[in-house]
């Protein structure tokens, strides 16, 4: 390979944006850059000035100039460290948490962006764990089991609250004047790539995952969502798109506005957009079955190939091509995972763990990490359900919520931690179980994402929870490093790129020399807290009048006389 | 009333021992002084030099030279502090934590101070917190149950882990030559007792309530000892006494010992002894049936008087003249209440509250409750099992554990610390219920002890959770008032004092001003509230085979390669 071929990769994700800068010969990562949005997560008021808009509990906004600020900070910077020439990056690729989307007029404006809307929360980008539109949702899932709509089976039965038009019609039912405003309705990853060509593309993988279309049948009829409110009778044709693009082509060619923006050089190969998941199987050596890639981070998601066609109890959803090309690529996931630790260490961590963590220049989570490691399996009598942020698969409800069970006077901060851990292992393992009693093998793990690197316990935790030999992508940003694959898979082998993402991922993923063993020991512990796991996880999370719903309507009543967005 | 009548009252407790000097005219507390067990709790290791013997997590035990050391640094101090001339004080009474119970040789000395064995655990006293011995409860009451022992039905069908014999069996299933080694087994209130008269004395109460004796049938029969194992069936006269003495009764006069060491006159009246609870009562003004007392603090303790004899569920007992000569004493119980809080506020409250805890000069308790104040009922959307420390009523199992259920990402530190405080006043309302349905009626309530005037905002759950008044006792250490209330018994109205408790009380005891009225709408949402607590009890608590107690079973497997006392 001559020196010279590098692409781009942008991975979009919940708190910040970052760009990393590959060699296309063997996926080395020259330079790395991030950018923390500057408006973060919006879930407790809009920005300034309109920061006396408070909004639900279950909101989750974001930026769209955050995104553009991402593109103007990060880009340059990778191509100024690694002392890259413009000239010499053949593609620029893009991944993006989904489903994120947002509203805008027919030349992409967002409508938050409009003087007159700024005000308004359902003018702004709903980020993926916005979970307000759980009615919605029910409604969608109602419908659509009434009308036995052959596509509800691909996606477990059920859809999420997070998807497409779960966000589409909460637009609709509580602000049908920004529904009206809004010419188009796109997810936030093509909105990228559409500031990126100026053409305005729908990719395949969140049309497949988030917004119930597939390759062979295309978007829900007409006649379903008029059933499900008339005035969304014609929203596909109106608002978005039929025309559908594959990831792993290209979308177009980066506009002179772009690459004013980015510093690339216009006309540069910009890749069909991707998911920050969906492109992590590939960057973590993943394009074929048999292999689970789980993307561990502040939740986790699950990606697994096969062969066929198969139905999962609560899958997000099977998409034929949605991950490697030939393939039907499976997704699960868990709402929260990183987020929940996170939420534990800031919340619910006494002080002396803070102290400690200070005194040795470290973080709380590493201290937390090193005492939790000291006990044995089952020593904290502690059993969790892992649903803080609601249960994606195989449950498929935002509305449950976590347990803890166990406590006693002699319960220790460490105790907990670890029984958070494992609470996500024993989800995780939930998950492996729906695919094998689906047909489809799970025989080994490949882990990537923030923490695999950050938190050792977790992952033998996981091998031991689930029995199976984890390894771990070497690559500590597999969204970014994926992304750049693809915009290597855009420029095609002409460009001295590649002409498959198979081929990419054999020259440019690699794994880390950690694995992790399942220990026998720990194993047969782990079989029978994972009994009493289950056993909480039917009754809490099976029972549609169970204890976890009735808490969250209490709660609703009891917020009736709040100030509501 | 003259001048220069005056009772000593002296409370042991959980962590420290306080007397106080009380005027007998008007219940007036002249002073007050509290001595600090210098060995605490013992519940990791033995002191020095044995502090390499570890226990086990359940384990609870106190040095009885704690109580000496009480007596010799209080009573002294109350007489100085107040002025009070030891000629003057016309009676001296204990009550104490239950049960409390220690092996001793025949003259009294505690098998712990014995060099041979001060190295053994099971040598020491057992606190009435110490709850290793439930297999030895499983077995009194599956032996109870099989023979259909009369006296079941007064505890509520089940007698718990924390009682008498539970302990006594503990010593001899684990330690038997301890067993062999005690000539008495006794309650550390009548201990003391003896230590102040010379006189091995053996109170009603803690028989009635702690050792299933009754004023009509005595003990549990010899044959039934014996089923339970046959090196228990001379138990009671070998070890312990038919002779019970009434409480309001006089044990005996101060031994010249006991006058040397606590600054009061020889052949001062001593009360017999009694129980921290059952002594508040007639000192929180309550000597009649309808009002139940709460005794409010690291656990909570329910005292209902009645004319007739009801058998409630799970009761931890009723007692003839248990409380008040003449009428029927109940105990129910609470085993963690103040003890959940504290827990949380020590291991599960951010850095955040303790740094505004001092900053304001206050404790982190306040800026809690202060915080949690703020939230309306409903709001948090977390409810929780109030069984850190297990259940002594209605359920009376110490192997069921805490619960919290309804955490999201949103849930923050004074959600849960209201949960918890909601949490202990729904188990007594499910109390309350127990009683009511078995004819018992509560009508109003008094709550006493540590917590009332420290919280009250917990106050105006409890009063909100049952829809019953709360009125609180005036004094803040009703036990120790009582004590002293009993010594004036004891002195009786020949030497100043009292004929009876009921008398004592009218004169001595008082309510404070405040009183707490449950809110309308407040008693609505905690009615939906209550039903799902009472559905998580249901789910939890009476499943032989639930969650709890597997968990517990797989962390006494997971240690059972650790050093054990």
């Amino acid at each position: 390979m001559s020196v010279g071929r590098y692409a781009v990769g942008v991975d979009f994700g919940t708190q910040s944006g970052r760009a990393v800068l590959v060699d296309c010969a063997d996926g080395r990562e020259l330079a790395t850059a991030v950018y923390p949005y500057s408006n973060g997560v919006i879930d407790e008021r809009l920005p300034e000035p309109y920061d006396h808009v408070l909004l639900e509990p279950d909101w989750a906004l974001q930026d769209p100039d955050d995104y553009l600020r991402t593109l103007r900070q990060t880009v340059p910077a990778v191509l100024a460290e690694a002392g890259v020439d413009a000239a010499d990056v053949i593609g620029i690729g893009i991944d993006f948490t989904s489903c994120t989307m947002l509203p805008t007029t027919a030349d992409g404006t967002p409508l938050c962006r409009l003087d007159e809307l700024r005000g308004e929360p359902h003018a702004w980008p709903k980020l993926w764990k916005h979970h307000a539109a759980q009615p919605e949702a029910d409604r969608i899932n109602a419908v659509a089991a009434e009308r036995r709509e052959p596509w509800l089976a691909r996606y477990g039965g059920k859809i999420s609250s997070e998807w497409f038009f779960a966000k589409a019609l909460q637009i609709l039912d509580e602000a049908p004047e920004i529904f009206d405003r809004a010419d188009r309705l796109i997810e936030a990853a093509d909105w990228v790539v559409w500031q990126l060509t100026g053409i305005e593309t729908r990719n395949n993988c969140t049309a497949g995952y988030k917004a119930m279309w597939s390759k062979r049948d295309g978007f829900p009829t007409n006649e379903y969502f008029a059933a499900l409110d008339p005035r969304l009778e014609q929203v596909v044709d109106e608002k978005m798109s039929r025309s559908i693009a594959s990831s792993g082509t290209r979308a177009g060619l980066l506009s002179e506005l772009a690459a004013a923006m980015t510093g690339l050089r216009a006309g540069t190969p910009v890749a069909v957009a991707n998911v920050d998941a969906h492109v992590s199987a590939p960057a973590a050596t993943v394009t074929q079955p048999g292999t689970m890639v789980v993307i561990m981070g502040t939740s986790n998601c699950h990606i697994l190939l096969g062969d066929e066609l198969a139905f999962v109890e609560g899958m997000c959803g099977v998409v034929e091509d949605g991950v490697v090309p030939g393939l039907f690529g499976y997704e699960a996931g868990q709402s929260g995972v990183g987020d929940i630790f996170a939420w534990f260490a800031e919340h619910s961590a006494s002080p002396e763990y803070h102290d400690a963590a200070r005194r040795r220049g470290t973080d709380v989570h590493r201290i937390l990490e090193e005492e939790a490691a000291k006990l044995r399996p089952g020593e904290t009598g502690l059993l969790a359900l892992d649903w803080w942020n609601g249960n994606r698969s195989v449950l498929v409800d935002a509305d449950l919520s976590g347990l803890l069970v166990g406590m006693t006077l002699a319960t220790r901060v460490p105790d907990v931690y670890r029984a958070l851990l494992e609470a996500t292992a024993f989800g995780t393992r939930v998950i492996i179980d729906a695919f094998e009693s689906a047909g489809l093998a799970v025989t080994n793990i490949v882990a990537c994402g923030g923490l695999p690197a950050r938190n050792k316990l977790l992952m033998q935790i996981y091998a031991d929870v689930t029995g199976r030999e984890f390894s771990v992508a070497a690559s500590a940003q597999t969204p970014a490093l994926g992304a750049a694959m693809f915009a290597a898979v855009a420029a095609g082998s002409a460009l001295g790129g590649y002409d498959s993402i198979v081929e990419a991922s054999r020259q440019m993923a690699h794994l880390s020399p950690d694995t992790y063993q399942p220990i026998d020991s720990h194993q047969a512990v782990y079989r029978d807290l994972y009994r009493e796991y289950v056993r909480l996880h039917d009754l809490f999370g099976r029972d549609g009048e169970g204890v976890m719903k009735t808490l969250r309507q209490i709660r609703h009543r009891s917020g009736e006389e709040v100030p509501i967005a």
